[in-house]
């Protein structure tokens, strides 16, 4: 059977990047791709590297016909996307890219996004997508939130060591260093070549991203109480991933055993043999997350490095596991392609 | 039916992008990969980004027991590939990445590579793995042998061209830019990332290239006279990609007309609407090779670009391509990965 | 003696490496920096890399009193350019760095970039800046007309030879690789990182680029009959750096005779051993422009490579040699900084 | 006066920027340059962007007369640097940029190095090379030891905090971020374009680092105590550049106005306003170094994030800036060049 699947939002890269992945999924057929301000326009104008699928033409969101779609990928900015979905018909199932129905409180959500929510009733109802983490309620639900990219590297990292109190949990420091394709294709003068590469800077310095709103949901919801990280992100000059240098307290060893054990299982977590470090360019344009574990000459100090790529396990892969776990599919369909390295 | 593959020098960059495209293809099964000096170690601790997969060990070729081979990928130096290709079973059909077998006459080998040639007799029966030219030979052949990279890129975009006799065979410029993984992952100053990035060089200046060799080759043969190209390659600092742009004297639309008409019918040749030129980002880490056609101010004059990607299409993917040729296999199979962009 | 400069555009990158070279120019002073659009902020808070140099605020044009101004660089678009200038007191010396007084026709200028020059007077007066050749001309010119830096590059490649009359007027191709800085710091999608890295296009393809004017004018003029030459630009993922590759038909050592005779006097132009090839990479940053000449396996042809730093010598570093002529200082005077290698 | 320099190991990049920083230098002439094997070829053929410069040919060190040398700046490996300044007269002064004489305690060097030091007396005369905190005592030292690229980032962001006894000493995370010339130019498969490019990781985790040893003997010297931080260095995709990130448990405004306090007089230190943060790219092939001071929401926390570029204030500019106060002259001559940017 062929699911019919929409993707709302495909001029940017997550749309760009669903496309890509789909295109040799089993199972799925694109029926349906939006893009208001291209609207009319093919997707090899807007995304060449796409030339070879034939692929219905940009339209915009009222054009498309629902009755005729099994599940919708949304990558609309956020606040637009909860508008858009509380339009679709309830049988149409729903995976989010925006960030709107990623937090579970509703002040939390204003608190970081800056305004009330719209559609509080879906936001009650949406599912947090982390697979690996909500994998039997993904399976049943209606709408799933995914995760931001950066809240995706830093969950995968320290959930389980939260969850089994292994680390000192008012001591935890994510150093990550991101690449620009987590920005979107959006016009920005720091995102120019000339501007970005062969540079190096934090942003967002001093808890001031947003994704700290998941971090706090996530990490106090398995903590059993409030847990606040140190997170501060850099750009570095590479297209694709994201690599997060994780500090923490706590016996390095069981530190390592504790993430093997919670992992042991999930075909795209993978966690080095204790004292390897992962990297970017091993998980670039591939569904896996790589995770070492180091000691430190500090005794009671530990080093957790998680490495995946942004715009696939941290977005539109992440997005593909839970629709084929919605659809009722084999969660790996159509995401066990390799890493492209060099 | 599952064909039994083997991988010999599968320690390096056309090596690993043979089993990452081998990773989903739907009959093949890698039962052995040789890599001499690295012989013992796991393909894991050589190419990280290869983790997940389940492969044999790297052991040394007379380790292999080819009865147990169906087809073998020799991803070794040129010379070296000779040697071993002659000492293997002879119903083991071979697919070659060297050099070794490129060039029908053993004078224009001894010329280009400097020595005699090893294994004549092989030389004489193997197949030029060009296989949109040569596609019914290579389905019936024992040994085909792997284009250059380069030469791959320059005869998309010229051998239709001189075959349909529509542009002037003594002033044909081809200025070749190539990415730094053609060159392999040896050691060399001017391959560091210190050295390569941020810079832009031409390099085996005035028809010293070896891949001139090929272009010889082909291009006599269809023109039915000596045909001698000016072939300038650059390096620049990107891993993967070839664009050759391709200066001719003819009716810039007619040479449009020509490609098109000569792969209309190809599932990996793109000839883009006349005027529209390719990126190599578009192909990256796919077996697609995109061409434009575009004409210039002064009459007569033509500009022809072809872009791939030198480890795919150049490469390990023309490799499967022609692998699945000669197994009977669908020829797309385990090819069709869009591009990973951006 | 310090003389006063002004620089009017100092926002863009070529106003800003105007602003690092004078930083260490023994007899220059910068008494005001315009940028309409960022009047009021310090040039640290739009160039942080000048933050240890003490300059004045940034303006708008109408701000400055140019009664206190020796020489005023002009950085800004063209058409714009030409309106400003106008209205400059007569006694200030201009070097502009825009295409609006470049060609010498007021219909050539029409032509390529669209409408009619409403500078005409002073069009007329401008010298063209390409210092090499018309040195006594600037040393007492009140306008000097930055050149293109495509331009540049390809004059500084052939307009000895085609003067001397040593190669063919008619088989002329330039195969340009520019770095992204030559686009400037304006928002394009093309121009962001996650577009432009790991790749490599040609735009401007089949004599459309507007340098063209300039390459018409200047070597129409030295050969005393119509030249057009065949020129495709493409765009390579660095920063810094253009690379011209020329095929020429004519006698390779007698080009490299020639190139090295013209340049022989030259502080900045070095013209390398036969048969050696320059590189982007080895004139970063600095106002050097490297030749080589190489013969080619067919008889009677040659390829000329000329790289420069597209911000330094085909821009902002020519600028500033030419402000050195214009008020009677050392031609070099600020301008020995080595390249910044790696 | 001109002061005689001679440069040993001048075909490394730390060799080749003295150069490039001394060519533009008002009182020093390079005498001699040394390059064992490379003995015999001019520095051009090594490092063509030096072309420009009349420079002595590359010889071996026991070709030079020293009694024409006032000063000797060593670029050698470390143990080879001990081995030779130990037969180098001793009225010459020399500013080593190895390891060899960093660290006063000899158990330490043997700890961190691996061996007995072998020139003991001049270890114990030489003089730590980080000149902002040890400028006396370098204007009368024969032998000043630069310090470690890493080393000096995390010392110019920590050790006034820790001289002020503002931060926790227990609780100090340094997250490097280093682009690539600081691992030279030796070939390894990690170093080259294919590996590095487009990714990102940690090396050297959980205190194995050699600049532990510095970090080490300068903190616990200024606090009085033993302090030990934590250090990741991390290598990032592109050329120049030390992006030091570093987290810290303290009043963030104190801690801001005390490194505001400490660096207000230096000429290459530039203590940003309290919540911006530098940028690598801001500093590029130049002696400056920028700090940030931000808070976080997390009461009692602040990052401190210093940059600079690793081959010029982290090694050949701060040699220079000391070997100008070794020989009397200006501290800033020859290192005024503003960063090259973009």
């Amino acid at each position: 059977m062929t699911h019919k699947i929409a993707i709302l939002g495909a001029s940017g890269y997550t749309g760009a990047e669903l496309v890509r992945l789909i295109a040799t999924h089993p199972s799925m057929e694109i029926v349906a791709l939006s893009a208001d301000r291209k609207a009319g326009l093919e997707m090899a104008a807007v995304f060449p590297h796409l030339r070879h699928l034939t692929l219905p033409t940009l339209c915009k969101i009222e054009e498309i016909d629902f009755a005729n779609v099994d599940l919708c990928f949304c990558a609309l900015p956020h606040a637009t996307s909860q508008r858009v979905i509380k339009t679709l018909p309830s049988d149409v199932k729903v995976v989010d890219l925006s960030a709107d129905f990623r937090l579970r409180d509703p002040d939390e959500y204003a608190k970081w996004y800056g305004g009330q929510h719209d559609a509080l009733e879906i936001q009650k109802e949406a599912v947090y997508g982390l697979t690996e983490f909500y994998r039997e309620e993904i399976k049943t639900a209606r709408v799933v939130a995914g995760t931001g990219c950066n809240a995706a590297t830093g969950l995968f990292a320290l959930k389980p060591l939260i969850e089994a109190d292994v680390i000192d949990l008012d001591q935890i420091i994510l150093d990550l260093k991101c690449a620009v394709s987590g920005a979107g294709r959006s016009l920005k003068e720091n995102l120019l070549h000339a501007e970005l590469s062969e540079g190096n800077h934090a942003y967002a310095i001093g808890g001031t991203h947003r994704h700290l709103g998941e971090f706090d949901q996530e990490f106090s919801k398995v903590a059993g109480r409030e847990v606040k990280v140190q997170f501060t992100p850099h750009l570095v000059p590479a297209n694709r991933g994201i690599l997060a240098t994780v500090y923490v307290q706590g016996d390095a060893e069981v530190i390592h055993a504790t993430l093997a054990k919670a992992y042991a299982e999930e075909p795209f977590i993978e966690v080095l043999p204790f004292g390897e470090a992962p990297s970017t360019r091993h998980v670039r344009g591939s569904n896996f997350c790589h995770i070492g574990v180091t000691g430190d000459r500090i005794d009671g100090r530990a080093i957790v490095i998680a490495a995946l790529d942004n715009l696939t396990k941290g977005s539109s892969g992440q997005a593909l596991q839970n629709a084929n776990l919605m659809l009722g599919e084999e969660e790996t369909a159509g995401l066990m392609l390799a890493p492209c390295f060099p």
